[in-house]
């Protein structure tokens, strides 16, 4: 298993070092907009402990992270009048990870509506109204 | 929220009506080969009560689920030398779930080797072979 990097971004949103948009928060974890959505109002779900993904995580890491990421589905539903939820998770980068912190991407999804392709950094302005209509559904 | 169908293939799984090719269960949570993998070593994680999806699961199925989630990707890493998993949940119709009793798609992936279009049935006697390969791997 590879060493968890201190340096990951997510980690110096944790310690505040680096601004976020912060949508949730309780004491074991952390819901924040994505910057690059690929879906109006996705967001990203983390532990406050370090752990690099799901294959390191700890049982107590991945309950908490789970009841978050149930927790800001639902949010989303209501939200934004989503038909749906597609929930992704990637380990390693050959599984698409970037970020070495362990993150749950929420995305609500509409009908006939595809993800956009990744890698697009969002409106910020935008994001910040879509957090602003997260908060107000939880 | 819409009620759990009980005819549901998932369901008819569990019940033993209809085959699937297991690689791991306990008292909580079951294992199985996806029929139209994706990637080699493709596999599906239930819980063995029910529930739609994430956002009517209980704590307690979120958690067991991730447990397992959890033992079948390392098992997949191990047993296909992955590079990386890939962990994909979807919720109802828009989310992209197709079967509506909660599942979560473990993915094993290598560098390079971009996921095959969904909706393609896979041969079966590898399938069965990659299932040892993982059940070997536990």
């Amino acid at each position: 298993m590879i060493a968890y990097d201190t340096d990951n971004i997510f980690a110096k949103i944790l310690r505040g070092e680096i601004p976020a948009t912060r949508v949730y928060e309780d004491d074991e974890t952390l819901a924040f907009m994505d910057i690059m959505p690929r879906a109006d109002g996705h967001l990203l779900v983390i532990p406050k402990t370090p752990c690099r993904n799901v294959l390191d995580a700890t049982p107590e890491q991945l309950s908490a992270v789970m009841k978050t990421v149930q927790k800001m589905g639902n949010a989303v539903m209501a939200a934004f009048a989503a038909d749906g939820v597609t929930i992704q998770q990637f380990n390693e980068a050959a599984g698409g990870q970037e970020v070495f912190h362990l993150h749950f991407h929420v995305l609500p999804r509409h009908e006939g509506v595809k993800m956009r392709a990744p890698g697009t950094m969002g409106d910020f302005d935008l994001i910040a109204r879509q957090a602003e209509k997260v908060r107000s559904a939880l």
